[in-house]
């Protein structure tokens, strides 16, 4: 498979959703597979929240394979002999995409707390200057999980004659109350860490890595379904040896803190709170007097919608009610829930019928 | 109704199951109407994690009335014109019984992390204490939700010759790695507070107030379901003159930023450590070889389980697999699922069909 990873920058600027501009801004860009001549087959996945432009394969300086690798590759559900996919860092994500870390031109100083709010609407304009860069009349189709999936959907209303196909899996139109209030309390943790410093910790040479690895923490078990807890860790505690610290019990304690503290050193605090802020913000109907069908009235594109059975945190009646209101808007569209082994993190790993979903979907449909 | 409080204290010491001693234990006990002359009406009511003796009616000094008041009082499911309830906050909690802020004679300051590791067997050995200072034979029966199911179950188990029925509420016979997963978040985000100094922050004058914050915002939204904070909350704004914090966007932050201040400022840190740890290591059949088949085997009282369609926290299924085992166990057991418009909260108030079950349960079987 054919990778390249390149930093595209614009430097016409690019206005936020929120009414801020910047003069200037990079986005990370990884392709897998080449662009046939009539340039039609294009895929872009978009990734979720701590996720980034590395969905498939292994570069140098990757430490493991992308987040979507089970998908992507020579012969894979994205077959990149055929296909041509692109994957790009979101915008106030925290892999090389402008965001809270990059440089302030004007006070050289990272933009910290004062970088622009970003929304998906934002991303999906953002990732449509990539588009326009490579040349790509209309993407075969627009995929994702999660937040990802967030993406596909809002693709599908905004530009719906750059786009044939959208997957959108494990996601909403509409971020539910109670993922807002969970959320917030990772949003609290962070912001009330003493070395949050208002958002200015790069310049006291801290990080909130506390409030970082509890959010972390809890994340995780949301993503998790409480039967793959069961199965994979049960009530055995963690043995004396291998504990990460003295006052740990129980092997999940061990592994929360673990993937917590390792979270802790490889995300932002600042893009932390920006893009579940995004997430938040989500709310398709937004922009149609909050009518959901009168959004959807806008797609042209075929879509396709899957839930994971075993997932809580974006369970399938979302999907569901997007299935219905796409079915009264007249579009098409399928809906399909499948048996998921890891929680709302079944949109990451493959198995038979949702591999066969997606690529029924890609090719057949 | 006749409300009395008390406290009790045991100056012949008691023996914690994890091996410590202490030489004197107080327990506050609220009781409500009065003990018949054969002494066979009396109700043992054991309260959930952030409960307290005050389950009904409002005395002096009370600012609202008890957690369980729609349940307890004259003409009400358990008839305080009929029955004697009694009502002890738990060793190692923060509300008049011992606990971590209780000064140690021997130093003159709190126990603060010293205070021993807290069980559910402890408690119900505790409560025995209560039972014979008060003379009373047998309990007509204990009852209880979530935490207090759990008491409920295990006086079923320990001393089948001491109480009649016991109502398992919203609870489990073993606690899911998923919820220890959620507690260890709580603690983690308390025990690195900065104000928490290893557990000894009373000296310095200061509670690690957002550590407790973080933990109760978290605790609410177990307690909820999602459909119950959608139709409370939805995604309505929180009004700009209403705002608890600048930052606040969503009524649903608000309301959580607003409780988990509430919290911090009423309950203890190690408390909460103690009482979270307590769950966690709450499993039957611990001592019977895993097997909680044999541990039922002891059981003479007639059980009522009930769980709430809505409670993801502690979801049906446990209640499901304890009724199958005590079927196996050969003990008189009956199980129902009722509708539950609070999620694990449920069990707090009352419905017409709860009420009937407990009622009938009392009364009737």
């Amino acid at each position: 498979m054919e990778i390249n990873r390149k930093k595209f920058t614009y430097k016409e600027g690019f206005a936020f959703e929120d009414g801020q501009n910047l003069p200037s801004i990079d986005l990370m860009v990884d392709t897998y597979g080449s662009l046939n001549k009539d340039r039609s087959n294009a895929i872009l996945v978009c990734h979720a929240f701590s996720g980034s432009h590395h969905a498939a394969g292994i570069m140098e300086g990757d430490t493991k394979a992308g987040w979507w690798d089970d998908f992507i590759g020579d012969n894979k559900t994205f077959d990149t002999s055929k296909y041509f996919i692109v994957s790009i860092n979101n915008l106030g994500s925290c892999f090389g995409s402008s965001g809270p870390t990059s440089i302030n031109s004007e006070t050289d100083k990272p933009y910290g707390s004062n970088f622009p709010n970003v929304t998906v609407q934002d991303w999906v304009n953002s990732q449509k200057l990539v588009m326009e860069e490579l040349k790509i009349p209309s993407w075969a189709l627009v995929a994702g999980g999660s937040l990802g999936g967030m993406q596909a959907l809002q693709w599908a209303v905004t530009y719906p004659n750059r786009i044939e196909k959208a997957a959108i899996i494990a996601a909403t139109s509409e971020t539910s109350p109670q993922n807002i209030a969970l959320n917030e309390v990772a949003r609290e943790m962070i912001k009330r860490d003493e070395s949050f410093f208002g958002g200015d910790y790069y310049s006291e040479d801290v990080i909130p890595r506390k409030g970082l690895k509890t959010a972390r923490m809890l994340g995780h078990i949301t993503y998790l379904s409480e039967s793959n807890i069961s199965a994979r860790f049960g009530r055995k505690k963690q043995s004396p040896t291998s504990k990460v610290d003295d006052d740990v019990n129980y092997e999940i304690e061990n592994y929360l803190r673990y993937k917590g503290d390792r979270f802790a050193e490889m995300f932002d605090a600042n893009s932390y709170l920006l893009m579940t802020k995004a997430m938040d913000e989500f709310n398709l109907a937004a922009q149609y007097k909050g009518e959901v069908l009168e959004a959807l009235k806008n797609i042209t594109a075929r879509l396709l919608i899957i839930s994971f059975d075993s997932d809580w945190l974006f369970p399938t009646k979302h999907s569901k009610h997007l299935q219905e209101q796409a079915m009264k808007a007249g579009i098409r569209s399928s809906f399909i829930e499948l048996e998921g082994n890891y929680g709302h993190d079944s949109f990451l790993y493959s198995s038979e019928y949702y591999d066969k979903s997606l690529k029924n979907f890609l090719e057949v449909v």
